[in-house]
């Protein structure tokens, strides 16, 4: 997708310098970048790199000589990362998917492909699907029966999509993620061990056989608006209402997210992270990998939990946490120093124990 | 799937009032149902909801007074959570797949389909497979050579049954697990790093280079009857003999089972938890989401394990345990509380240290 | 795939005693071996289950009395688990793909396949790739365009390599495991709370509302030779530059490798590993099942992390570590077992806090 200079800047809001009508075809590291290259030299300290690669332009920080760094053309970005983001956007070609309805598809009569949608081969959409306008969807993706998915949709290969799945508009799904699994929920006639020992934390009275009988998902899941969800990702059904994820929640690959679960607005929601059934989670919550949520419990707006925090109860708003069990940050950081001294503290005790009973 | 109030009562056991006849088409929660839904209310904390929602029926705590709630008919639920999986059974009306084989398949001639079977688009299924009678297989899924499946089996979207793999009756693989891949089982010509710190626990000698060489998977996997899989959850193939799940084990999304793990029956294995290569899982046994449980060992029958718990060592019968690594549950739970004090704790030691030392 | 012993005992470079001209089909355990397999009775401890088995010939430990163990034949394995590799390599026959390219498939016109290779249903090869000789594709893979693909790979069920990914020589790929997803890099117009909350270790000025605009993957992925990827596992496109994966590396199932993740030559990546984007990995390591590793760090070559190790910081080479945050081993081991003292450690310390104000 090449572009000019003067397009880039324009599109990024971004000052530029030098020949504006220089064409750009990629971008890359500035000691790798060619001559149609836009070289990524956000701080002085890519100015080695630069001198290195072919560059003739390059993304640099504000106030630098881009004649000095022996440029042709320059554009200057005050913070880096979101012009990364202008950058890439219009830089990505986008997957390979040709207009139209591949031949060999399975769809249903009763399916509403919206205007401009490209489908590949081996997809299967269900009955009654609707799809918004412009959709793209790669090989092997399944739409089930009564699902409905807004405009721009973008599955990727392997995307499966649950029936009665409800997706907002400028949805993307990596390869592999399934949207609409069956919940794991399961009932034992008697109370079960899980359950007694959940009252009790620990204490079983006595042991019985216990076999387990299936509940059903008779809800579905439904998606907001500019959710993005990971490769191999799963979100299970609601039992009796949706699973239901918030508008503009980024979601990583290889997350769990379990039956009933509500996650708010803006979510942060990184890999391998797991949320059992029932929970609920705010806006603009961030979960750093591998994290997990235990069932029923509440994790309140704009908490920001470290990588493999594990959360047993409910957390209030704004609070930053680590740990496992999760603590505030602060206060895991005092645990983990005070922990790698633990031995010693042990051994300062038992001396103390002697010389206080010769006292 | 539409049953009438006195159906719905006689399936579950349970009793009825007012009028049988009414014929419900879903359940929904009551300030979301309508006039053909039966409500869920099935404690007193949900007679508020019932007032704003449009249910005529509902399912009801014992002894509610179901005309003072203005229903019409109502089921009473002794234990609700098991009434709930009977409802829940009758009333899913199971994933569309259409009677018999779709033209777009790749069906060996060798393979045999029991009757009444419904396979979708773009399924696979390799030479001599044997699928049981009244198998839902959804699209996407392959079977592969020497597979045998009981009956009643439902597959849904891209399962992967990997060759000579044995499956009881009943099966449920939710969409994307993979039952059958290669273990990751490597050796290295010379003593391995691993094996040397295994031994030391964590002293080495001399780090040396060292590569990889695989050791296939002749084995296969077995399922008895009863079992599910979760969502793109995974069971590797054993090294000579198969890779064990019992009778009536459910297993969550994202699960990861290791070459020649053995796991009892009615155990429950939920999201994300991984067993390394070769331990052995006793009957009845919970592991709630992210356990880890290493290679080699030996899990009790009727252990519970809480959330991410670690197990590094066998485990006996019966505890029911908490923690990185693992400890009774009564234990991690005053370990927990002395860790929050921990850096008091040492600052407290400091200061005595101080004045004993005056003294 | 039978053998005689003579061969298996020379593709091994094991010494061999008795009827070196009997023909062995399958490798088995010593009490389920059949009289055409070969019984793996590797030390001493085996002796009754051969004497339990049909086996007529076995793999003995060195210096076993072969004629008084009732065998007809025996193959000598100084070291078990290397000989293992050998036997399991030619005992295994692999996946049944018929040799050419299946007619339900999907093969861009200017893809180029290598001689040799089998090609199952529904395969989807897109424009320009290229596969090297002897490659053995399963149903449902699908190469996105631009990928190159070396020689004698194995892709099995449903792997999705993503556009120009770069593989090399004998790759193996696992069901449903995704190489080249998107990057998961989100970044928002203003510092965002994850940013600030690096930079102070917990506190937060002010919490403003914040959405996320996406970083796009210009980058791909490249894998080295001899290269093993697990079930489901993901490994994203680096947003620039290529996630690159060195020559040996074997990753096991549901492992995320984030974006720019450069992992060196030679390690093992066990079960549900994560590593997040940026962080670079050495040569030789070894993270066990379930260990999680931050953004932006580096971990030196020959490091062995223990099964659940989260990793936060940069590790030097050659180290043996374990724990939430890592530690070396043997400092984990003694802070583990001052654990569980930790308790009673409290409560002496507040006797002792009586005793010393008495005094």
């Amino acid at each position: 997708m090449p572009h000019t200079i003067r397009d880039l800047a324009a599109a990024l809001g971004a000052e530029a310098a030098g020949n504006l009508d220089l064409i750009i075809a990629r971008a890359a590291e500035p000691q790798a970048a060619g001559p149609q290259d836009l070289a990524l030299a956000t701080s002085p300290a890519y100015a080695e790199g630069l001198a290195k690669g072919q560059a003739r332009a390059a993304l640099l920080w504000p106030g630098a000589d881009w004649q000095g760094l022996g440029l042709e053309a320059a554009i200057f970005a005050p913070r880096s990362r979101l012009a990364m983001a202008g950058l890439s956007r219009m830089l990505d070609a986008g997957p390979e998917i040709a207009q139209g309805v591949h031949a060999l598809t399975d769809i249903h009569p009763t399916a509403v492909i919206g205007e401009g949608a490209s489908i590949a081969a081996f997809v299967v959409i269900g009955r009654g699907v609707t799809i918004g306008p412009r959709a793209r969807i790669a090989s092997h993706v399944s739409v089930s029966e009564g699902a409905t998915i807004g405009c721009d949709a973008l599955l990727m290969q392997g995307v499966k999509i649950g029936s009665h799945v409800t997706i907002g508009d400028r949805f993307i799904g990596q390869p592999g993620c399934v949207i609409g699994g069956d919940g794991f929920s399961f009932v034992t006639p008697e109370k079960s061990g899980v359950e007694e020992i959940r009252a009790t934390l620990g204490q079983r009275e006595e042991i019985r056989e216990q076999a387990w009988t299936r509940i059903h998902s008779l809800g579905a899941v439904t998606l907001g608006d500019d959710v993005e969800v990971g490769a191999n990702a799963t979100i299970d059904k609601g039992t009796i209402r949706d699973t239901i994820i918030g508008r503009g929640t980024k979601i990583d690959n290889l997350v769990h997210l379990g039956h009933n679960v509500q996650v708010g607005e803006d979510c942060l929601i990184c890999g391998q992270v797991g949320v059992a059934g029932s929970t609920r989670i705010g806006n603009r919550v961030v979960l750093a990998g591998q994290c997990g949520v235990s069932d029923n419990i509440f994790v309140g707006d704009d908490v920001i939990a470290g990588g493999s925090t594990k959360i047993f109860t409910n957390v209030p708003a704004g609070r930053v946490i680590l740990g496992n069990p999760a603590v505030k940050m602060e206060t895991q950081v005092e645990i983990n120093k005070a922990l790698r001294r633990l031995p010693r503290l042990a051994a300062t005790v038992a001396e103390l124990q002697k010389t206080v009973s010769k006292l």
